[in-house]
């Protein structure tokens, strides 16, 4: 049976129904659209010749045995909740690519089993944590999320309770390292670089880790009429001297992104000189290595700017998040199925976060990235291409096929 | 009978006892504290020897005739109305110091008269217009404002006639030009120069005229993960870059001051790249032709930056007000004085606005600056030391002594 790309539209746009709210798309983590959804992916596995089955922690899993049972498996996947106001492939279409993969298989057996994974929960939207699913599955669930209250105020043990899974048994959903032969996933890009290059798809080369920081620069309010140039300890000055150092510094440097999304001047009236000013930096990179190094040459130059304006500087650390390197073996293969497609090889880092960053710690981690339009995500605005869909599964398909389980 | 600086000090802070809050200093125009100060300056008035009233707009005027009755006037004064939470010395300082030196004058006649007017409104709390009392003193006092209602929700008309004024005589209060020789306040300097140059007094050069704009910066929002820097049109680096060149303009020109007060970025999340961004810009200078300068070279900047980075530049004007030249002759002979008490002569602009801007329209005007502690000023903290304000009231006194009515 041939790939197609429209019935994977068609459904992506089916599991888009089940939402929250009417106008849009809200489906969070053991929610009754939750329910809907899983409903239409077991039926969909099953139709593809996979056993399926809804896992401990709720997510989807489907198994479509090797040339014989209990052989280790390539696990393909994404998750299934999303964002609020979210579009309808982030995450949705690497599980139903991966389902027509199965599908185009056609009963066909390989030297290793597959499962699929619709992860219940990878954006955290209810319960402030991420990847709840993916991690369940990497047997590094924290437990103590269980007393944790959602955004309804419901527990997330309560709400596991109320779905119709055991709490106790959360440890069910993992599997074991020496089960698993690799993960792979397909996920829309997220981002705007494949379609300004003008490709379809492209490898990525690792999930970025990031850094977060609250900066606090502090010199002296005063008023803007009186205290001449040379006698001021502007505050926002030196903040936008570090903005613009943000940016100098990750340019500087082979795919490292740097933001700041947020800044505010104190007291905050047109007439006063900033006596203070906030802002946030968000720093991500394709190693740990590069991320570190990036940060040292950035807190130089913030401790730099500070001191040549005499401010004080306080840098309050909010969040990290450690790099999931792409395996170089998963990457190659990919690479080698997108040029037999007569395609330039892209590599990239992705820098939104997925579930390979969980499932890595029990196996190696490979994901393709599909263009999306104008890189927009996490807005009903998302878009991608049926061609482009296509090639995203037809490269999948000849990733599994081809895909030698190591000796 | 010799310039006491004590007594000086001593009313100041009889002035401020009558505030509208207890801990604090609060008195806004027409209030209840208002007409408390105006029986405490008027009687200070007759006691120094002049003829005091209270003026149809509210403030107190006394008049110290010359050689014979009916001489064009040396106007001396400031405002008696403060900012809220205000220190005790911005405004009160410059009538009590001229109230002192007409009492130092012990009945001596000089040839022309002097009136001392301490000003009902001048920071505009109230009702948001500044300069309410020297403006009908100049006779351009706006009728309309009126029907204004103030932060209370009570009309100008109500207020003022709930104060005992009629509304319809504001024109009583107008000073023809021919009556008027010239406006001279000491005021403290609200700003850190003199302070910074070990200077007790200063002779102001212009009232600043300012210009305030609303800038925003419009590029493409995005996922501060996934778009590369080369790909980012992140509307806050702009910003930056302008707040920068605010500085580097203002820096760059005599006199001038340029501040950004505001700053945001939009959405204003951590880990979303800024498609939009917000700043206020404030711009002082000394003459209208240097202000007109600095902001067009600013407005230049501003669209150099926003077209290199592919942004659109929307520039909204909040305010506007024209430079208020302090008269050659005024400052050269304050100039002489300051030089007569061993002291080196510093001319500055005033970057804070005075009711001299309103009086210009009637006379030539000129402004002593006395140094107050720290630049602070609308701020309880606001202090000046007694030695200063000594030096101040011994300059403006024989700057009276000495004044040359033109022929």
């Amino acid at each position: 049976m041939p790939l197609d790309a429209r019935r994977i539209l068609d459904r992506c746009n089916a599991l888009a129904r089940h939402s929250e709210q009417p106008d849009g798309l809200t489906r969070v983590f053991l929610s009754p659209e939750q329910r809907a959804v899983n409903g239409l992916v077991l039926e969909w596995m099953r139709a593809a010749g996979m056993q399926a089955r809804l896992d401990a922690i709720g997510n989807c899993v489907g198994r479509y045995e090797g040339e014989r049972p209990g052989l280790p498996c390539l696990m393909l996947g994404s998750h299934l909740d999303t964002v609020r106001d979210a579009g309808r492939y982030d995450g949705m279409l690497g599980v139903i690519a991966a389902i027509e993969c199965v599908q185009a298989l056609a009963g066909r057996k390989l030297p290793f089993a597959i499962e699929v994974v619709g992860f219940g929960d990878e954006e955290g939207v209810r319960f402030g944590s991420t990847l709840l699913g993916s991690r369940a599955v990497a047997g590094t669930f924290d437990l103590t999320l269980l007393e944790r209250a959602g955004s309804d105020g419901v527990t997330l043990r309560a709400a596991m309770q109320a779905f119709g899974l055991d709490p106790a048994r959360i440890g069910d959903a993992a599997h074991r390292a020496e089960d698993m032969l690799a993960y792979v996933e397909l996920h829309i890009e997220q981002g705007p670089v494949l379609e300004a290059e003008g490709l379809p798809v492209g490898v990525v080369t690792a999930i970025n880790g990031g850094y977060r920081f609250a900066v606090e620069l502090t010199g002296v309010a005063g008023h803007a009429g009186t205290v001449p140039m040379h006698l001021r300890r502007d505050a926002l000055v030196a903040a936008c001297e570090c903005v613009l150092a943000v940016e100098a510094v990750a340019h500087g440097l082979p795919d490292i992104v740097g933001t700041v999304g947020r800044i505010e001047a104190l007291p905050g009236a047109m007439n006063v000189i900033p006596g203070r000013a906030r802002f946030s930096v968000d720093l991500r990179a394709p190693t740990d290595g590069a991320r570190e190094q990036a940060w040292e040459l950035l807190r130089a130059r913030f401790n730099a700017i500070a001191a040549a304006r005499e401010l004080q500087l306080a840098i309050s650390p909010l969040w990290e998040a450690r790099t999931a390197p792409c395996d170089e073996r998963l990457q190659a293969q990919l690479a080698d199925e997108i040029t037999a497609q007569q395609l330039p090889v892209r590599r990239l880092p992705s820098g939104a976060g997925h579930d390979g960053m969980a499932i890595i710690d029990i196996a190696p981690i490979g994901m393709l990235f599909v263009r999306c339009k104008g890189g927009i995500s996490h807005n009903p605005a998302e878009a991608v291409d049926v061609a482009d869909v296509e090639m995203g599964a037809r490269v999948l398909l000849r990733f599994i096929e081809r895909f030698q389980p190591r000796a």
